[in-house]
This record gives C-alpha cells, structure tokens and sequence, in this order.
C-alpha cells in the first residue's frame, strides 16, 4: 500500500465471550489513537448465536471506523483443548471479518507483541496496559482485552513500517 | 417448529480444507437424499482469505438449498492442539453461516452420530458411508467428507424427531 495519508490499523484480541479492538493511526513512525472497546457476548445464547453476534458486533466496528489493515494476536495452543477449540471458533470470526471487508490481515505471534510495545517478550500484562497509556496519549481508560487490542496494532504499525522499508531498498 | 411437510435438514463436516455438506429431507421417519457435496479451500491464501472463501461458498450452499435446520458434529479435542485450533476457526465458520441464516444449529458427539447410523458408537469410516448409501438410496458416489455430513443430518433427523415426540408426551 502506497497511499498518502495516515493508515487505520484495527487491533483485535478474540474471544468467545470478550473481543477486544483497537483503532490507530500510523503515518511514518508516528502512531495515534482513535478509538477502542470490547464486544460483550451473551453467554447464554448457544453457540452459533454467539459467534453470529460476534460477526455483527465485528462487522458494524469495521464499518463505523473505516480500518485500512487488521492486526490479530496468534494464539498459545499449549493450553486447554476445550479452551483451544472454543478460542479457535471465535478467532475463527475475528479472522473473517476484515477478510471479508477486503482488509489484509496480519498475525503476530504474542512475545513479539510484547516485545514491540513493552522491549521484551515476557512482559506482564500490566507492563502492556501501561506502555499501550504512553504510547498512544489520549487512549483514557482502557480495559484488559482493548488494550491487547491496541497493543497488536501499535505492533504491526512498526513492522509493516520495517516491511515496507526492506521492500523500497530491494 | 410444527409447520407441514418434510424438513430440510444440512449437515455439516467442518474443515480448513475440506468442508463436507449434505442435504436430507425428514418426514415422520422417513429420510431422503436431496444433495451433497464438499467445499474444498485453496490452501494457497491467507489464513483469514481462506475463512472468507468458506464463508462464501457455505453461504451459497445454504441459500441453493434453503435448509430448514442445520447439524454439525461435536470436535474431539484430544488431538493435536496446531490442528483443535485450525478446526476451531473453520468450525466457527461453518456454526456462524447458518445461525445468520436464521436456522437452528445442534451438534452433536461423534459416537453419538456412529450409534444413530451403523448401530456402534465405534464404528469405522467405512460403516458409516456404507450405511448412508443405505439409509439414503440414490445418493450416488459421496466423498468422505459428505458422508460425515449426510451421517450427522440423519442423526439429527431422528433425534430431533424423539425432541419433538417427547414434548407432545409432555
């Protein structure tokens, strides 16, 4: 993409019943914050009901904030199997969305998240939460699932950046 | 639902790759075979352009077809966690088409579906689409995968029937 203008980065952080996203702007090394939340789903739906409330709930954010590109966290797999599966048909949704919006979507294994936003890859939680608050001034309270939200945005911010670089000096 | 005449019924056999669906129309006990078949995804692209294409294809077997209800086979989640978590997300998919069709979707446990078809909670691949051809004469040649399909149709055929009778005793 060679497109004047800042580029919108929508972060999202799936889940069954919390999906977190965030909304930057990125123009040259410059990132600023523009909107984040969390979609709520209602636990007592069945299945398939909850992962279509995902897809509306997903589909009016996309369309409300207009993102040019979405960044998803990978997922740990050395968990829970039942757990893997259940985040596995919600990420599922969240994959699918911006696919079909037309965004690329780019995928970030979590240390490198970590690394990007905090310096290191083991970073606690809190270390994001807080580093997310610096980086992008203005962003207010922001909850746990948002925040990892954003904070894969700010990541793919810097290495698309890195990216696009590498590709101009071919 | 009580409405007259047969009711269609999709089963569903969810896969990154390969998708198996089957089409059966249920009256009182009675079953029939009205199609089949198997949406194969170009492993080429991207994980999220992937699900879109399943989204899509899924999306216009289910409005060929205008089920009524839908059926998809519970996952086993022992297994590899790479793999839970790859079907996880192409079984979000295929529980989220038909939930946004408007239909009901049940699941139902593998041995469950292997007892309603062959009579054994443990019976082998080829029990099952030996005892489809059975069940379903005229359905001509069938790929594994829609025969995972049609196998779960016909066990929600008949248990929803035994739902449905059990509530009339209520």
């Amino acid at each position: 993409m060679s497109r004047a203008g800042p580029v919108r980065i929508l972060g999202l952080d799936p889940g069954l019943r919390h999906t977190g996203w965030g909304l930057i702007e990125a123009e040259g090394t410059r990132i600023r914050h523009r909107g984040h939340g969390v979609l709520n789903i209602d636990a007592s739906q069945g299945l398939s009901d909850r992962l279509a409330a995902l897809h509306a709930g997903l589909s009016e954010v996309v369309g409300a904030w207009t993102p040019d590109e979405a960044a998803v966290e990978e997922t740990f797999v050395n968990r829970n199997p039942v757990s893997t599966l259940k985040l596995g048909q919600a990420r599922g949704i969240v994959l699918l969305v911006p696919a079909q919006a037309g965004l690329p979507v780019a995928e970030y294994p979590p240390n490198l998240v970590k690394k990007t936003v905090v310096g290191t890859g083991h970073a606690a939680k809190e270390q994001v939460l807080a580093m997310v608050k610096v980086l992008l001034p203005g962003c207010g309270v922001v909850a746990g699932d948002a925040a990892d939200a954003l904070a894969v945005a700010i990541c793919h911010a810097q290495h698309r950046r890195h990216a696009s670089l590498a590709a101009s000096l071919r």
